[in-house]
């Protein structure tokens, strides 16, 4: 086990990267950063003119297609004081006939206050801004190198992760991903102070990271990403439309049941019917993140 | 007030049905019953030979189209100690590539334990029958009568409410639905001692619950159905596809922010896209419903 | 066999309305009227102030639930000079984004041309006003009462047909619906001179026509509407999300072609899959309109 | 003006492959071949084992991102006398619960007449395998190199094409693609010597064919992919949901009348809503493909 300091100074804006910036081990822990979506670091420096860039990909040694690759995210942290937001619901998240009563976009800048852990808007003079939002900060991208040789730009996501802005995506979550290549190539970025489900405003408080993880290789296979906290196993799916991600994230559900735990289809449907919680992760990006959670403690030991 | 017994002996299974089975007032309490979504009462005889039967339908004095009908659900108790579900997820909430491995659908009878305020599997020999999953008792269906002088399936849903399958719509919820006919014509059944999010099953725990509500009449229009606890405010679209329930809800709680909280679009749209919660009822019905929530904690005061 | 001339007075706006204008049995020719779909008759006068007044419904003695209503279109004419449509594509059927783009909606009047069957926009300075469309007339609106003791709107539609605004309802069309209730229930109107396909502009050429039509009975049982003419079967799904319309008429044309014409369910596949032709009837709706065609050509005889 | 004799020989099964195979000039023509979809060739010798195998990429001279590369098909052949397809319509094009009435899919040969242009089921036992399907080979791949740097696998499409499987692509059809980087980096596959609406079955009738086709670039922009022929001009849309598809063609359909033909929104939308027609390419791959077709007769000279 090692740990590994790594100062970004290059990133990616697609999945599937060839070239990758540190090639770390199973177990191996790395503390790094993360710019914000539009690509500012902790200073205020635009490294890179590209929407949600990557830190990494970091090539993972053993990690062969059909693997499975662990990711236990440790901490995330805001490294600035300052976030921003767009100010109106997305038009795509409102009834096609009240898309001409939204005003114009503008962007909204945001004070974060890292001892009370919370965020307020500081720009505009809107009757909310007054108020503090606690901050939970989550990664907006991550993933893996995508299937079929592809190369998937991080603002959608797919079977390989990717920008799924999903809100439960935190300190001490594990996530799992699928392996598509050599590697696995793992990228994350596109980090949020706070994010309301289904980021109907089409970004949560964005601003750059702090970020501690470790990762390891389990020689399974999976179709979609998982991942596990202290309460809740949960899988997800990206798709268009929103009943397709679900509908992924439900069937990965059904296998990791059956496959993992022992249950059959009868028992599994019982658990998923009737204490299984959906979480909408995104409705904005060009794949939605539909994520089905279930609580532990219902699960076979 | 005035506080009614009322014990069905005839049911609905539209809403929109003429003949009410009683009249009440604002400020009216009710106590009442409902039988389980195949009709069957606490002492497991089948009142009605249909699916979601209702209770009612209740005339509300001086409800009048373009008004809004408020419902406090001050409880809801299971009368008997038996519920059912079906065994199996729904064929749709799953990849079409996966429909063939799912077996075919049984019933499968619960146990309810009211002093521990549990559920068990009991029929079959499922792996989770040991288990006991809380009970949280809630309406599968209730709404008013539908517009445009229709009369509305009680295994779909609309903007007057029906069977949204909310797991949401328990004890302690007020309820407010748009009203399109003289005296609203409020209906509620299909309880469920619980179920999960989605209602991924087709079904809750199914049983027969005794109800007590009261109502009110306020002089103002709202376009979907909406609640509040002690928490949230939240809205509710139903329809398909999935997304467009989100657009409902989504446009209802911007104009209820709007008409009600004074915010301007961006405010609204801030707390929307920040703080919203999503829940999502059911993906089974021919409409689907997703919930909007904000924590009233966010609202001005 | 008997002709009736049946000049309608009274309409309804709902299918499902339980008093029939008239009874007519198996083989019985009508020769009526409708009016648009504001509800005005060839001589401008309103007779109804609603949308989509429909004429009916017409009592078929001897239908019974579970047969199959046969009803053929011998004519359909306008029946005055004008029409009108609305002047900007619907909200729902651009991106989104682009809504903003499109203009306020207003009302465009239509000069029709009988003998030269041509349809000309009339009012307003547009680039278009000097072209001659072909007119097709068709029926927007046909239909029996509905499942299950609804009674459902003239802007939607269902298994029992409706508002599905399929240009493909015209002249020389035998149409078949699923019946629900004992006589039937048949309703038709909103006529239209001309419409593209998928009603983009949520109206065709709205006008009055003189109908011409036949009926019959036959005691076996279909899922959706159904139709033919010379050169084509196909079979109609109404819902949405769109693809779930087309689901349903794929799923009825498979069921044609092994219940009545035999084949297997590999050679209906290739078939459907190598020769059929999808029309798109409508996107503006409530439930969306798709339709499946095989060229006669290509049947088992 | 050149003409170029192209025998491939290595194959690429992403859009977006950096390596072109030959480079081009505005005006040339180029005799070419492709491999069926899975990488037979005429002589049935499997050339890549791959699905969807493109035969490219095409480096274009003078083609900068933001230009339109203009491509002209005259002529397709299929170059040997077998095609294939699969036996069953697809689990994604019936209703969910129709799903398990589907046998097991199948390959069907079939046999390809050159001379009378027909195909004809050779294997299995079929009802149908007597008929006579006449040809209208088509291509099933052709786009450039997708935007964003991205590399997108030939099993689905977007803004740069890719497999849209719409049966409009045939002989006598001028093709417009928006380019994305330098040199556009045109590619074309998939061949079918003929093709329902919608692919419902997942498959054409699969060959290699022989391809001629010139290109072009014109220093305008479009969003999404256009084509004429003889009768009409028509834009593309592809994505998931069917209906988003929809959106992006006929969006783009109001662009063109109004960029390119002078037309206003309201004259525009006048041709879309009344002699529009949809054709449906493919309801199969991971984005679905709509076409809003105009016919030329209706346009301003």
């Amino acid at each position: 086990m090692k740990k590994h300091d790594y100062h970004p100074e290059v990133f990616t804006d697609v999945f599937g990267s060839a070239a990758s910036v540190l090639t770390i081990s199973p177990g191996d822990h790395v503390m790094t950063s993360t710019v914000d979506a539009h690509g500012f670091d902790a200073n205020m420096n635009r490294l890179m003119d590209s929407i949600n860039a990557l830190t990494g990909p970091f090539y993972i040694e053993s990690a062969e297609p059909g693997d499975t690759l662990v990711v236990d995210i440790h901490s995330l942290t805001p490294n600035r004081n300052t976030g921003w937001t767009t100010s109106v619901v997305s038009h795509g998240v409102v009834d096609s006939a009240y898309v001409k009563n939204l005003p114009q976009k503008e962007y909204v800048e945001w004070d974060i206050d890292l001892e009370k852990e919370t965020a307020t808007p500081a720009s505009g003079n809107s009757a909310v801004h007054s108020l503090q939002f606690p901050i939970r900060p989550m990664l907006g991208c991550i993933g893996v190198a995508p299937r079929d040789g592809q190369k998937i730009s991080t603002w959608t996501s797919a079977e390989h992760g990717g920008n799924m802005d999903y809100f439960g995506v935190v300190k001490g979550t594990r996530m799992y991903f699928p392996v598509f290549v050599k590697g696995a190539l793992l990228g994350l970025g596109d980090g949020h102070a706070l994010q309301g489900h289904g980021e109907l405003g089409g970004s949560g408080v964005e601003t750059s990271l702090d970020v501690h993880f470790s990762v390891n290789v389990e020689k399974k296979s999976i179709h979609w990403p998982r991942g596990e906290n202290d309460e809740y196993i949960f899988s997800i799916g990206n798709a268009r439309p929103l009943m397709q991600s679900l509908q992924h994230a439900v069937t990965e559900m059904m296998r990791w049941l059956k496959d993992e735990y022992g249950l059959d289809e009868n028992s599994a449907s019982i658990l998923i019917s009737q204490v299984t919680e959906i979480d909408i992760g995104n409705v904005f990006d060009p794949a939605y993140t539909a994520v089905c959670k279930l609580p532990k403690s219902f699960l076979p030991r």
